[in-house]
């Protein structure tokens, strides 16, 4: 069961990245070989939740594939920028864009790929193109306020679900309305999806979170340890401060001083303590909540199927 | 009849600076502030085409606002990320958004800046979103070949003439053929008022080539200099190298060790070898050219007036 449905997916994945191996065929050199080379990785769970809702609802899957598309590049063109900011050397498994040339063609290659997925929504309905437009103005505020936080001491958890949910969340709401408008669903089916992909979005976002601190670069594909550095507020730093302020100050005061050793404490602190087992069982509840949305109308279980896909993954 | 025209192109404006001020009243603080404070200055120009043609053809200034404040919001957008990418430090007598804050508040802006020209552009045809993601995509491919001619030795008239079409012609022709798309005039007259952009753009830019060389910065509103010495490709550096070859190969050396006397050697050669006095002939020869376009079909004379006011610019 598990297996079918993973090949589910990977064909699902395959329809996205043959439309994606010719999204900038020509162009100048210092816009197409960025964009060809970071179209290259990733996993496209945004239009394979867009199209499994699609398929779920007998709708044509292909009807879902240019706004799927348009989806992942809004998705590419975020993480090309965040990296820059967040000064994130992988992404991948591979360089980022702007370790590999320059922050400029960074900031340019991010542009253009948001350039080319307006282009392919031009195709679609207005109402589609406005919840793009809101998705995108959403991604900004998320990572707006996702770098306020760096500047602030405390971050109430209120406050980082907030921010999450329009830096992730948001997106991944849009890709599961996104199949039940291409599905002609009603209002209210419609704002189940939204609501289930805001939730799974949430969940993914602390997962990353937690990632970050016990799995490893080479199974992540990205650089780690960065979240600390940069004084990034994630969920399991704003469990650790409101529980243990004392050692994250000693912590800090460390890391002043020794980097490595101040990750190694943090990730230390974060285990022995039991926060990331919290974080886990928080995460599962949202997956939980989710799924209790969506169970009257997931026909054939791609959604709680999907739900368990992600709840599963290592990376 | 200078000072009437002159009084015309201020109300046009002032309808499109109000509609700026309120393009982002609220949102997280790190958007909403860069946002406002780079929205204050600017000239408007692309509007103003755009209205201005509307104006010509009997066609309801108020339909070409929104069009027009998304034009301008593109351009605006293009500017700060470009500002980030060229290290300018100021740009209309501010400190750039990257100066004032840093490179990710700037490329935030930029991003969140074209969200918001996106959302605009949703109560318009799918005609007009087309172009302007044409436009769009022409921006980042002009930035493109910018950066990829700094590290080119020898750039063409031509190749230098094909950057700047993209770069600065595109957006203007968009802007004049907008405004006959809104008066619903046939193709061969879009056809003349986008050549009639595109030309215009293309001398604008040669002009902000020769006013890096001749103005000062006070009055341009800019840095300047740092064309120079960031080898990028100007129209009058096109000339001086192939002209005065071994002078620009002594400048360079020169600016290795003192940029100053490097810019006023290289300021030196351009005014004394009568290279400006080319690039200005050569701008006098591409607005007439422009003009020639739109004579017959220009009724109230504001094209040929906008062409002479673009031409007397002193900044």
């Amino acid at each position: 069961m598990k297996k079918m449905f993973e090949t589910k997916i990977n064909q699902l994945k395959d329809l996205i990245d043959k439309e994606l191996v010719n999204i900038y065929p020509n162009g100048p050199t210092l816009l197409n070989e960025p964009i060809n080379y970071i179209i290259s990785g990733g996993k496209r769970l945004r239009p394979i939740l867009c199209l499994l809702v699609c398929e779920s609802f007998d709708c044509s899957i292909q009807k879902a594939v240019i706004p799927g598309l348009s989806i992942e590049l809004l998705h590419i063109f975020s993480l090309i920028h965040d990296d820059v900011m967040d000064k994130d050397q992988y992404r991948h498994n591979q360089l980022t864009i702007h370790r590999k040339w320059n922050t400029s063609v960074a900031i340019l290659s991010g542009d253009a790929i948001l350039a080319l997925a307006f282009k392919r929504l031009n195709k679609t309905s207005n109402n589609i193109k406005e919840l793009f437009n809101s998705a995108l103005i959403a991604v900004c505020e998320g990572q707006a306020l996702d770098i306020e936080f760096e500047n602030l001491k405390n971050v109430s958890v209120k406050q980082y679900l907030e921010m999450i949910n329009l830096k992730t969340g948001h997106m991944l709401g849009l890709s599961a309305e996104l199949g039940g408008i291409l599905s002609k669903l009603h209002k209210e089916e419609l704002f189940k999806l939204r609501e289930y992909g805001n939730l799974i979005g949430r969940a993914f976002q602390i997962q990353d979170d937690i990632l970050e601190v016990i799995s490893n670069k080479k199974i992540m594909g990205k650089s780690l340890n960065s979240d600390l550095l940069l004084g990034k507020k994630t969920y399991p730093m704003i469990l650790a401060q409101s529980k243990f302020k004392k050692d994250i100050n000693y912590i800090r005061k460390v890391a002043l001083n020794d980097k490595e050793k101040a990750n190694l404490l943090f990730k230390d602190l974060l285990i022995n303590e039991d926060i990331i087992e919290r974080c886990m069982k928080f995460v599962d509840e949202i997956f939980l909540k989710a799924n209790s949305l969506v169970e009257s109308i997931d026909n054939n279980n791609n959604l709680i199927n999907f739900t368990k896909f992600l709840q599963e993954r290592k990376c």
